[in-house]
C-alpha cells in the first residue's frame, strides 16, 4: 500500500501506536493527530509514544496535537493533505468515569466524531475504520459472541457512546453509497509492543486489569481485587477475551486493505482471539511468566459486571484473511517488559531509547529493534 | 407558576409556538429560542408566530435568534437571565429527510441538546422538559404503547435521535441526583391554535399527513396517497394516534407543574388520546368537517411503514392531571381554520391579526382572542 495515506485519530494512545508501527511497516504514510487525554503529550505539542514509534520503524510520521472538538482545525488538515483513509481510535474509553461524567463522554466522542465525519465529506474522503467495542454487544446472549448478536443493550455510557456511533456510521452508509466503513469491536486489548519501547500508559487511574496487576507485581498497588469467585465459569471468576495489541494492530491494517481492495459499505467484525480466559487465570498466568508475586483478593460480586465475553473470530478470519498470533504467555511477557523498561511510562524520557531498567523484565528481540534509526523530527 | 421564567428552545416552531401560548396563560416568563430552520423568521430576526402568540395571550415573550450548535451564546444567554426551568423542542424532524441527511441530523439534534445541557449545567439549572416522540417504540410489539415498553430498534434516523437523547438523559439523571427530567413521547400532533393565528407552517416539503390533507382540500395538491389498504385495521389502512397540539400544549404545563413540585430524576410519559385512527378515517372526518373534497389515491404497502403505533395515555393522566380534550373533528377544523387564515402561513403579513381569509373557515372562538392586546415589542 506504498503511497497510501493514513489519518489516524487517538494515534498517540495505546492502541493507536501501536497500529502506527504495523501502519508505518505495511507502508502506508501517517498523518496522526492527538489531543493527548488519554496519554502523555510533550510541552511542545508532540508526542513521546510516537517519537518512539518513529525509533521502532525508522519512519517518520505527521503529527498534529489536535482536539476533535474543534472541528475547523480537524477539516483545515484535511484539506492540506491527500488523505486516502482515516482509522478513528480517539475516544474517551474509561468505563467506570463514563457513568460518572455521562455529558463529556457524549460530546467528545459523539461531536469529535461528527467533526471527522464532516472533515472526511469535506475532501471526498470516504474510506472509514472505526474503533468499536464488544461492549456493544451489552450481556450477551450466546457465548461465543459473533457479529450479528443484538447490539443497543449496553450496560455504560462508554460502550452506549460507540455503539451511538456505530448506528451513525450505519445511517450514514445508507444515505450515500460512497462511505465505505468497517467498525472493528474490540474484546480486551493487553501486552505491548515486543520492544517494549511503547505500551498502556494511563493518564488516569489504573482501570484495566492488567495494568493493574503490573502494579500490583511492581508492589505499587498492595492487591488486585477478584470480584466474585462464584460464576457459572471454568474457576468461578469473570471470563474475558484477552488479545495482544499486537495482534488488535494487525487486525487494523487487514481491515484496511479489505476497505481499500473492496466496497463493503458499512460492515462490523470482531477483534477477538476467541479463548475465553478466567481473571483468576490471568492472574496465575501473569505471576509464572514474570515470576513476581501477584497477590490477589477476592470480594462478592460487583452489580452490573458481566460474566463472560469471547468472541467468534471467524468472520474476520475469513474475511480479512487475519488472525491472532500471540500467547497469553506472550501478552504478559511483553506488558511486563514494557512496564519494567519504563515503571513511569513515558514520563520520565531518560529511561527511553534502550537505556532501559531491567527489573526482570524479558528483553528479547528488543536490541534490533531500538537501534531502529527513528527520525522523530516531524513527531 | 408566577415569577418562574421557562427557556423554551425551538419556541417559535409548531409546537413550540402553541406552547408557549399556554405557558404566558399559565402565568409563566417565558425566554424563547429559534434558527428558524422549521418555522419562517423575519428579517431582523424576530419570529412572526411568537408576535401572533403575544396577541393571542397579550403578554410579551424574550425571543433570541440562535443556533443551538452555538453553544457559548447558549450559555451566554444563560448566564444572563434566571432561568428555573427548560422545555427543548428544537430539532431537525422529518423523517424521510433524517434518512438522506443522517448526519445533519445526528449534528443539529445530538450537539444542540448536548450544548444546551452544559449551558444548564454552568448556571445549576436542571429542570428539564424535553421533546421526545413515540418512534422511540420502533414497530411496536403491543398497542396500546405503555412507557416501559420497549425503545431502540428505531425505525428512521430523526426518531433515533431522539431515542439517543433520551437515553443521554437517562445517564445524566443517574450521574448526578440534581437533574430533574421528563421526556414527553408524543404522538401525531395535528391541529392549530383555535383563534387561526398560529398553526403548523412547514418550511419544506408536506410531509406530514394533515398538513398534506389541507393541501389537497386547497387543490393546491392532486391528492392524498394511502400506502396499503390490506393491512390488518378498522378499515385496512394505517392506525395512528392524533392529538390536538393544544391537548399536547397542555401537557407540557402539566409536566412543568410535576418537575417544579416533584423531584422525578427522569421520567418519560406518553403524550396521546390513546384513540386509533386510520388514515381513511382521518380524510373521511377532514372532508366532512371542511365540506371540502379531499381526492385520495391507494398505492401498494410502504416498506418499512408501521401498521398501527397509539399511546396508553394512562400514567400521563394519573400522574400529570393532564387529559386529552380535543375531538378528531375539532383537530380538523382548528386546523382548517389556520390553514384557510393563512393559506401562506406566516409568510403573508397581510394577511394576519384578523383580516383573514374566510374561504369556507369556522371562525367561531377566534374574535375575542383575536382582539387581544399583544405587545410584541421583545419579539
Amino acid at each position: 500500500m506504498s503511497g497510501k495515506t493514513v489519518f489516524v485519530t487517538g494515534g498517540a494512545g495505546y492502541i493507536g501506536s501501536h497500529s502506527v508501527v504495523e501502519l508505518l511497516n505495511a507502508g502506508y504514510e501517517v498523518i496522526a493527530i492527538d489531543n493527548f487525554t488519554n496519554c502523555v503529550g510533550d510541552e511542545d505539542g508532540t508526542a513521546p509514544s510516537l517519537k518512539r514509534v518513529e525509533k521502532i520503524t525508522g519512519k517518520t510520521i505527521t503529527f498534529y496535537k489536535c482536539d476533535m472538538l474543534d472541528g475547523a482545525r480537524l477539516t483545515k488538515i484535511f484539506k492540506q493533505h491527500h488523505i486516502d483513509c482515516v482509522i478513528h481510535f480517539a475516544s474517551m474509553k474509561a468505563v467506570g468515569e463514563s457513568m460518572e461524567i455521562p455529558l463529556m463522554y457524549y460530546k467528545n466522542n459523539l461531536i469529535g466524531t461528527i467533526n471527522l465525519l464532516e472533515a472526511m465529506e469535506s475532501v471526498g474522503c470516504y474510506q472509514l475504520v472505526f474503533s468499536s467495542t464488544c461492549c456493544v454487544y451489552g450481556d450477551p446472549e450466546t457465548l461465543p459472541i459473533t457479529e450479528d448478536h443484538p447490539t443497543g443493550n449496553v450496560t455504560n455510557v462508554y460502550g452506549r457512546t460507540k455503539y451511538f456511533i456505530e448506528e451513525m456510521l450505519k445511517d450514514l452508509s445508507n444515505s450515500n453509497e460512497k462511505w465505505n466503513i468497517i467498525a472493528l469491536r474490540y474484546f480486551n486489548p493487553v501486552g505491548a509492543h515486543p520492544s517494549g519501547l511503547i505500551g498502556e500508559d494511563p493518564t488516569k487511574e489504573f482501570t484495566n486489569l492488567m495494568p493493574y496487576i503490573a502494579q500490583v507485581a511492581l508492589k505499587k498497588k498492595p492487591y488486585v481485587t477478584i470480584f466474585g469467585n462464584d460464576y457459572d465459569t471454568v474457576d468461578g471468576t469473570g471470563v474475558r477475551d484477552y488479545i495482544h495489541v499486537m495482534d488488535l494492530a494487525a487486525g487494523h491494517v487487514a481491515a484496511l486493505k479489505k476497505l481499500l481492495n473492496d466496497h463493503l459499505y458499512y460492515k462490523t467484525y470482531n477483534l477477538g482471539t476467541g479463548n475465553p480466559v478466567s481473571v483468576q487465570q490471568l492472574v496465575n498466568i501473569f505471576s509464572q511468566v514474570t515470576g513476581q508475586e501477584v497477590v490477589y483478593v477476592v470480594k462478592p460480586r460487583r452489580d452490573g459486571d458481566i460474566v463472560a465475553m469471547y468472541a467468534d473470530g471467524q468472520l474476520a478470519k475469513n474475511d480479512l484473511g487475519w488472525e491472532c498470533k500471540f500467547s497469553l504467555e506472550r501478552m504478559c511477557e511483553d506488558f511486563w517488559r514494557w512496564q519494567t523498561m519504563n515503571p513511569n511510562g513515558y514520563r520520565d524520557e531518560n529511561q527511553v531509547s534502550g537505556k532501559s531498567t531491567t527489573n526482570g523484565s524479558s528483553t528479547k528481540n528488543t536490541p534490533e529493534i531500538i537501534s531502529s534509526n527513528g527520525n522523530g523530527h516531524s513527531v
